[in-house]
């Protein structure tokens, strides 16, 4: 019976004289640290340490990568351990996802699961109907070990520093009690204060009112609101925070004056905010998010054009991040104008751009990074961190922005096994590429060498780090 | 002289390794049936089995691939027998064809084309002023024998089932007299209501009054024109049809409410029908379609995002479908949310899309179609279905949809002896990029094989089939 | 220590076969002239024929290519000589660009430069921070000598015909004197009106009254004002000049009516322009220079969608041009369609269009250059004009467009000694491309051979002349 088999050369370019170089600009970097700086583990999972629990648990029901795929094919997502009513039975579950197996034929997940499967587990059986119940109990064996507690597994992947994505209402209670065993620069926050600047989400008045009590800041105004936000960045600061996130509909950066700001604020408040008004919040917000970044030195990341929850129906159900975010157009251009007049070439700024639409890369994204020191790219995010996604994005961007204005991989994921798959994946596509311009002749080997560390490790390191 | 060659390795990754592997894969799925789920052949062609009669009548005035790429070079459609005045000696045609052979490379058309005349006319004189009357005589001679009647090829070409597009007004009777001929499940009929959702067309109101004789309902009002319509499909269901077909210039779905329908459609039948109106009718005709579909299991193509007849003089002059017809940016992600929101879980419903922006599917279509049960992604369309064209689709939405949420293959033609072309061509190039995935170990050489078997044949069957 | 190389194979694709096929193109066009049918060289450059100057003064400060990439790195412009209290040591600007080298990686700006230090100059060393005084002194003894004055440079690139870019406020004095020189028909003028049609530009007023007392035709009226433009095209005509240029920030040609368009420049003239009329008008005369390009034969170059100077203060501070034109969506099938209904097969129009926004290329630029018999693909423009650039612009227009509805490559630089580099650039990528296509036996190799001369030479000599 065939084995899954993690091939030496995977995902590096087939021509033969292009990936003998990819080989070697791979061998320099596969073994240097990780560096984290963009995703969604819980710090309570490093904090607490506890273990991952069975199969289905670690692997399936939680990563919506994996349920949204089996959920095309037909299969009620219920099946995988999701929603009110849904499978209880881990071994039912994995079941189902392993006789699914196929419909990850070329996908990342695929590429991810299983590096996790034989590099993290160290099992070999392909999943299939026949074979679930004995991997089931293969993974639950290597699961109930010491070995594979989280805190373990983080030392054995190399992690140097792991970024969580916290809320400003967040204690950072977790974050403390790993700074107190001396994890306190592995594991950092990041300040993604969404929730609090989208004005017309349902809760957010109750956000606000939290936000003062957190903060001991009186956030019934807008004054007060904005000290509030500048406190608590200084908290994540204080625990080792060196970024920001935001998950904006548009890219639109335009302010609006004090007066107008405080009046909108207000509305909300009393419970009258209109759709414009709050998209124009929003709006205004990334703009002082910028200013305070040029104050407190935090890396500014933008995450903007999917539209959430498309489906309102799954999100009463299953809840959010469940597979219906589907991403929209986005546009650039004039959307960060009005910060990049402002702030676009101030030396503490630092804005760090992803995106889900390739259309922008070549077009606006390059552009923008290519001129602005503050502006820089961010790795292939979601759909688009994968083999040929990976490869687009150097493609369509290095030519006009070069390596050195792009920040770096960031791993973006909730699925903590999958991230030593997820950097090894990138640092392969990097050298697949890196190596093809060294076969045409644009570039000496050394000098591919020395640009995959850059990507792999110094840049980021520098990129996100205190100005 | 040098002569016309097919070989065997055309459209084949020239990679050796990645050949070789291509090579196995293509070897299993080039035998296969064809499955033809959407195209533009006339069911008279098959019922009534007509000699094709010349060449120029066959290969070059009827097909606009051919026509619009002569006369961008600054040859007047006339000299093609396009058009009123136009050219009517078939040779002098196919001499100014032959001369402009160049204009050709590059292109799908060269492909189709040589595989016609070496591979089902078997003929190998390359095409020039030189060679214009030798290749007439030869092709004539042939065109002239039982074996190249329409049924003959359609045997020989190994079609398995044939869809044609028709119009709900259209009495299928071509369709009958298949049947007639045991027939009936190879060449069946394809629900294309367009005419008559419309409003604002030209002509609408004598093809509603039409609807209502064809289905014996009163179409004088809204309710009677839908159940008419219910009626028609029922009628298509009844003579084999699978799926219905849909071509709007956006892919709005919002519905209207009962009331404001009603007021259209009157004011629609009284002549006083705005473009805003048009355009809402439209767009909820598309969510009403969708909800028959979930009755009555017709899959559901949708084709948006053309600026039909843009020259004007042109469509007067030449008629609809001379090449005029000019791609605008399209938008799926808003569009049709309430169509999704509605019956995008619906265990019945399967939507096929289908795009001539390809910036949508990596952006839109891709997560759509990996999370919605319902959605599938068409094969490229039109301009899109080249090599290149078919390799970025494969690049861009097997790592976000997988494999199988694609609908397989459609050849979407309206000249009858390009099918096998078309359909070998799309083999060739599924080899090319599952061989790829073997060559970087991201499949095994059994699953890719499997894989191109699924897309060829499997798929189309499963995805067109009465749910 | 290493030195640069111009490898015979760079930018050739890697794979042998392809590569063995891709040299035997290569080979074909590679001495054939270059022509140069759009550019931004200043003409009093040929007509004085001065020595360059400084190796800071000819290769970096003047060319937003290198020094906005150096800018973002963090780099003050100031340091590369521009601006206000800029560096004004020209071995101190060089020094700043050699010590950041390493941003040009994967980069065109690389290719060129290193072509123009190899080929053009004959050094080898490669640019650091330690060699950057060596290598200030080796291209200073190179530009003191009389062979590396312009016309030498000219005569040595084998440039057959190289057009400029002029106002039709300049009097081609120099374009007169080259003339009178014997070199008329080598440097020619390009009729660029945009700052004339954009009604709200600073300067305008005086500028139409320049216009008039250029033109000797009173330009206070609209009449006057269409009639002045058509002398200069005359005057630019009589000067040799084939073709006009419009940079837009959009595609649209829509007309106004007479009288409109006589109250709209009647208000301007009065100081009383919307930024809705100049936009209006702008579109008007795309449509009208359409109209006069029919009359006069001139070819008509669109270069919409750009935000020209997205950071205002960097405007002020540093003047145009520096890097901080950014691009926007653009849109041409709804937008060229007024200007295509009425001329777009008219056989006196030629009509060639460029894009900054990749998604217009088979979406929009390929349908329409496949149909309209005026309309040709321009090559890829600016941030697009290298290697992948190149490359995926005839992947993605080929084969909905041929090779036979494109203009040929345009070098399109102010930086003269890049002008081979450019060229042959684009000859190596077309040279891969085709025998990619010999070696998927889509073309016979005799074919591509005949395509690449017709690409490199041919067809641009055929679409800019005299119809």
């Amino acid at each position: 019976m065939q084995q899954l088999h993690l091939d030496a050369d995977r995902a590096l370019p087939p021509d033969p004289t292009i990936r003998t170089l990819a080989r070697t600009v791979y061998e320099t970097t596969r073994s240097l640290p990780l560096v984290c700086m963009h995703g969604h583990v819980d710090a309570a999972l490093l904090a607490d340490d506890p273990p991952f629990g069975d199969p289905a648990r670690l692997l399936i029901t939680p990563d919506h990568y994996v349920t949204r795929l089996i959920h095309a094919a037909g299969v009620p997502l219920e099946a995988l351990g999701v929603g009110p009513g849904a499978e209880t039975d881990p071994r039912a579950i994995w079941r189902t996802f392993c006789s699914h197996w196929h419909l990850f034929r070329g996908t990342p997940s695929r590429f991810w699961l299983i590096h996790e499967l034989v590099e993290v587990f160290g099992v070999k059986t392909v999943p299939s109907a026949e074979t679930a119940d004995q991997l089931y109990e293969e993974l639950s064996e290597r699961l109930a070990a010491p070995e594979f507690r989280p805190r373990a597994l983080f030392d054995r992947f190399g992690i140097e520093v792991l970024a969580t994505t916290d809320s400003p209402l967040d204690d950072l209670d977790a974050h403390a009690r790993l700074a107190a065993d001396g994890w306190g620069t592995r594991v950092i926050p990041t300040f993604r204060p969404d929730a609090l600047v989208h004005l017309d989400r349902p809760g957010w008045t109750a956000d606000v009112t939290t936000l003062g009590r957190r903060s001991g800041i009186d956030t019934s105004d807008y004054d007060g609101y904005l000290e509030a936000l500048r406190s608590r960045r200084r908290a994540f600061v204080a625990a080792g925070g060196l970024a920001t996130d935001h998950g904006h509909q548009t890219a639109d950066t335009t302010p609006v004056s004090d007066a107008t700001a405080r009046r909108i604020y207000a509305d909300a408040l009393a419970g009258r905010c209109t759709a414009a008004d709050a998209a124009a919040f929003a709006a205004h917000m990334l703009f002082q998010m910028a200013a305070m970044s040029c104050d407190d030195g935090l890396v500014m990341q933008l995450h903007p054009g999917v539209l959430r929850n498309h489906h309102d129906e799954a999100l009463r159900r299953y809840g959010p991040d469940r597979g219906f975010d589907i991403p929209i157009a986005v546009e650039f251009t004039q959307a960060l104008r009005p910060l990049l007049q402002a702030f676009g070439r101030h030396p503490a700024l630092r804005l760090v751009l992803f995106t889900v639409d390739e259309s922008v890369y070549s077009r606006e994204l390059a552009p923008l990074a290519g001129v602005y020191p503050s502006v820089l790219l961010g790795a292939p995010w979601w759909f688009l961190d994968s083999p040929d996604g990976l490869r687009r994005f150097r493609s369509t961007v290095t030519e006009t922005a070069g390596f050195y204005n792009t920040a770096g991989f960031v791993d973006d994921t909730r699925a903590f096994a999958s991230i030593p798959a997820r950097h090894d994946l990138a640092r392969r596509i990097d050298a697949g590429y890196l190596a093809g311009l060294v076969a045409e002749h644009h570039l000496d080997l050394d000098e591919a060498i020395e640009t995959a560390a850059d990507l792999a490790y110094n840049i980021p390191k520098r990129v996100y780090s205190r100005s």
